[in-house]
């Protein structure tokens, strides 16, 4: 199963940060039940950037979605005191969005992990900043999972983010991306690995169509899950149809019903 | 680089079965331009389909293509004889479709391509029928590998073909296509591989989609070339943004270059 983490629910993106801050509940349960309907399997809910403000409408986004769905949220904050909060409010273990190796970011956020229900992902960041390599990549990743595991989390809790860059700052970043997936799914059994798509395509006109294509193929290189937006119909129409071809739909029935429904479109 | 054989020049459809017929050069022409002109490696010729007159309907199409392009042509038929009146005709090493493990076509096809020059299409099927497994498929271009280099053919002129076959038939299709193609591109390190994408999508409803994402897929784990339709322009489309993933576009001037042509939309 792939995971659809919802990227829409983020306080810097205009529309939120206007209802946020208008306390327009509307607008947010009309967002939230579309991605609901169109396949999330996390809702992500970022409040960091009305500085000074992010407690507050923390508490309050958390409490209109959760009226809205009864869907697990991915809690997005750098802050752990804000993650103790949410984690105290949320009624289902929830994905925390995230954890790096940077000596500032790391320790407090294993503090905060002992003993939590919750799943967690882990950015392959450390103090010299983005990899620069597979093996940068991979050896953070071989890292992490082994200090989330010291303190008692399952492999099936940790998502490995690569870090996506920009097809339009150097070449290899796609194929730097695809390998490290492939070589974390197999050299890690049992983790996930996600990401912010949408890097890929920075600074590159067209950006949907370079972000769907590379979604099937870090697919088919193993990748199981993206940090994404599922009320684009076209990436959402590249998924089913990636999972289609994976053999991850018996008889083919979810990719047949969505085009009856008209969400693939030849 | 990937290479297109272009599959449109082909007497089973039905445009082209009149033209052929009626020789109407005019259609032939205007078909080949548009294919050269969409970025066609090879121009597929087969012209099997009138019973009889394969001979004739193969010298004159080849006639009017050559008169048309300098591109290589693909010399597509069954027939030793074809083959051999057809390689007489060209004035470039023509890639030839194609060899098999059936006995009835392998020796004869043996005798034809030695001392020959062209590039060959090697299908992965013996007298035993469809591959059913990855295992099938190595071992079947494994032995095609051993057999064409000991006529003395390079790895870089052969293009091995999986035989891709419909997802609608059985959920492992895909994944079977996928990793035999990456098995193959790394351990008979220096062929190619090749295929008709649409295969996959057979008894499928919107099925460009499914082959558009399938060449992704396929090319994210090695595959280099295909039979396709050059004039798909949203086909040609994903090549060029996967290529440009893939790393092979410098400073993605090929993949901006479509988008500014309007042949690239989100």
């Amino acid at each position: 199963m792939f995971t659809v983490i919802g990227e829409r629910i983020n306080t810097t993106l205009k529309k939120v940060r206007a209802a946020t801050e208008n306390r327009d509940a509307d607008y947010i349960r009309g967002d939230v039940e579309k991605q609901v309907a169109a396949g999330a399997t996390y809702i992500d809910v970022n409040a960091g950037a009305r500085i000074g403000h992010e407690a507050e409408d923390m508490k309050w986004l958390l409490s209109v979605i959760m009226e809205t769905t009864r869907l697990p949220l991915c809690l997005d904050s750098p802050d752990p005191a804000i993650l103790e909060m949410a984690y105290d409010m949320v009624d289902q273990p929830p994905l925390i969005n995230s954890i790096s190796l940077e000596k500032e970011r790391f320790d407090p956020m294993i503090d905060f992990l002992k003993g939590k229900e919750c799943r967690i992902i882990a950015l392959c960041m450390d103090d010299s900043g983005m990899p620069q390599s597979v093996h940068d990549i991979f050896s953070r990743a071989q890292l992490l999972v082994k200090e989330l595991e010291a303190i008692g989390v399952a492999r099936d809790d940790i998502f490995i983010d690569p870090l996506i860059q920009p097809m339009a700052v150097a070449a290899e970043n796609g194929t730097m991306a695809m390998d490290s997936v492939e070589k974390i799914m197999k050299e890690l059994k049992g983790v996930h690995t996600t990401g912010g798509l949408s890097n890929i395509s920075y600074g590159l006109p067209q950006r949907k169509i370079i972000n769907r294509i590379f979604l099937s193929m870090m697919m088919a290189r193993g990748f199981d899950s993206a940090i994404m937006d599922p009320l684009d119909p076209k990436i959402m129409a590249t998924l089913k149809t990636t999972t289609m071809i994976q053999g991850n739909d018996n008889f083919c029935m979810n990719y047949i019903k969505a085009v009856r429904a008209g969400e693939i479109i030849a």
